[in-house]
């Protein structure tokens, strides 16, 4: 079991990663002085594989579970499922010390984290991430919320588990599809924070896609390492912590107007990230050759890199960055890179740049 | 213009208190360092008499503020009207830096202050309270939510103001009823944790009911410098904070099994007061002549002090109370009175106690 610990004083905590740590959830949680009302929220893809040794090992340890049940997918990010839950949880009547754990990809982890920071005004929160994408990015640091129709994440909080527990089996039934959406936050690591984790990846990624159990357990504990870094520094996005963004605008903008479906978040960032890096190219001295790279690490884990939009999609993928958080005295701002393992946030890109950046050409090569 | 300060370090702000205040409005905020675009929450009672003042201010003052309209009453305290507040203000294209003002009451302070706390994960918020509950009470300390069909603010969170701005002259056309109301939290103040507050609205309760305005605004000021030494030193209620609650058990209970309709909030924390001050008698070792002094200032005030209930109305009660989230391990706890001017939280009551207490019985004086 390797230990990544997120340096935040008294909001502080542990991610776990490593092998079975499903079954020792509830071990884990009677060691942090909670009530013993508390609730598994979790998916109906999830449970059936997961919850009952969640529920079976928290029993064990004295605590009185409800499980609540969510579909999967983008929809239950929403406040219509946020509703139901607390009124599930209600039921259960929750007390302040009760804790939610949270059994799933992101859209549980996201949803179950932001009923946990509104019910009775906060309950304490154990993130349980079960795919790759949870585990390196949306379990650990906080950010917690739901979607509008306007836009993704527009409503939500700041609340910080006080447990990630990764227990890699759950990797390995993952869809192929999920699990390769996952690299793509894996693969902004190395491009924001760590130019020998992005080389690692070139080298070893035929082994990853693969889920070579150690080489994943590494990977994912020096990305934990990297997220626990930065939220440690600026917990609530005043500055550095902008960087996770890299690829996000366009990547948020793409899912917005596909009506989040057609693309799995990883798969929109991975071409976010490919057009944030031609626009860093013009924009912020990175060097032209590294787009390729950049371009085929992604590819070569599966995951597009480009898309073809008309006009018209053009016209409502702007209005919806636009929407995005990330605006600021009405500009747009993006991450840029200044090489891999270096990036610059804050940097007002006009449209007509991204624009052109998002126009596939043929002379990039995106091949595998 | 009289100035309390809540001392909570970076997120420590001004509560202001004086005649005039509304047109100031704008001139305030531009100090704090906000967006331009804003929104100004309210409801289809307060906003004809306000809105027109509060909106030209901060149009003058270069801002751009929406305006978002709720109906009055304790049902807009809902999930249903959170996301109509949500999916305005991201029509309005709220950023970071927005600020949401609350004019209104406790309800409309609740709500947006509620909505602030989760607009794009926390905006700025300014409570322009105009009644007087609101102005003693519920605009101060940062406590934001809303209710679930099984209880009242079992939604919410912590989102402290940035500027509390009590005008005055918003009091004048207050309806007696609800005047009457916002008194029983003024009284509460007095009984908490200031005798000599307590003995000066005992002498001059006719005084406030003509709505004396030099001595209401001496009043006020006093009661929020009691929230603000309180808040001050328990922000998220791990203890001290709880004498706040004194009177609310059996008062949110009373206000959840008349389905939030036929109490305002004050009178059931009235009658939550009285009987709370029974249970001191008995547990406490509160003075048993002073239940009558307690009983005859709500009672001058214009507020009930007792309820008859049927067997059944009780048992609602007593399942309402349990699912209050000041239960705790299971137990009720309750706040209650050593004397007058100084109470003990987190008092165990068995319901067989609170149940006798509730009986109203001929020798106890309760009149004016």
């Amino acid at each position: 079991m390797q230990t990544v610990q997120v340096p935040l004083g008294e909001r502080g905590y542990d991610i776990l990663i490593g092998p079975g740590a499903l079954k020792d959830v509830g071990g884990h949680c009677a060691r942090l002085g909670f009530a013993a009302r508390c609730a598994i929220l979790s998916d109906t893809n999830v449970a059936p594989l997961f919850a009952a040794t969640v529920h079976k090992s928290l029993v064990k340890a004295g605590f009185d579970p409800a499980l609540i049940l969510v579909p999967p997918g983008e929809g239950s990010k929403s406040l219509k499922v946020f509703h139901s839950c607390h009124d599930q949880l209600a039921a259960h009547r929750m007390e302040r010390k009760s804790f939610i754990v949270a059994l799933g990809g992101g859209v549980v982890g996201d949803l179950a984290g932001f009923v946990a920071a509104t019910h009775l005004r906060g309950v304490a929160l154990v993130q349980v991430p079960t795919t790759l994408l949870a585990q390196v990015d949306s379990s650990v640091g906080g950010k917690v919320g739901v979607n509008l129709k306007a836009g993704k994440n527009l409503v939500g909080a700041f609340h910080q588990p006080r447990l990630v527990l990764c227990d890699l089996a759950t990797l390995r039934g993952l869809p192929d599809r999920e699990f390769r959406a996952g690299l793509a936050e894996v693969i902004k690591y190395g491009i924001i924070y760590d130019a020998a984790l992005f080389e690692r990846l070139e080298r070893e990624m035929p082994k990853i896609l693969r889920r070579h159990s150690t080489t994943l357990a590494e990977i994912i504990a020096r990305c934990c390492q990297i997220k626990a870094d930065v939220v440690g520094q600026d917990e609530t996005e005043t500055g550095l912590r902008a960087i996770l963004n890299f690829g996000h605008t366009i990547g948020h903008g793409l899912e917005a107007i596909s009506g989040y479906g057609r693309y799995l978040h990883g798969e929109a960032i991975a071409i976010g990230q490919v057009a944030a890096a031609r626009l860093s190219a013009e924009l912020s001295g990175f060097p032209p050759a590294d787009i390729a790279r950049i371009a085929n690490l992604f590819a070569r884990a599966g995951l597009p890199t480009e898309v073809r939009l008309s006009a018209s999609q053009k016209q409502r993928l702007f209005a919806a960055m636009q929407r995005d958080k990330k605006v600021s005295g009405g500009e747009i701002k993006f991450v840029l890179a200044r090489r891999i393992g270096e990036v610059v946030w804050g940097q007002k890109v006009p449209l007509a740049r991204v624009e052109a950046v998002l126009e596939p050409t043929a002379n990039q090569s995106v091949g595998g």
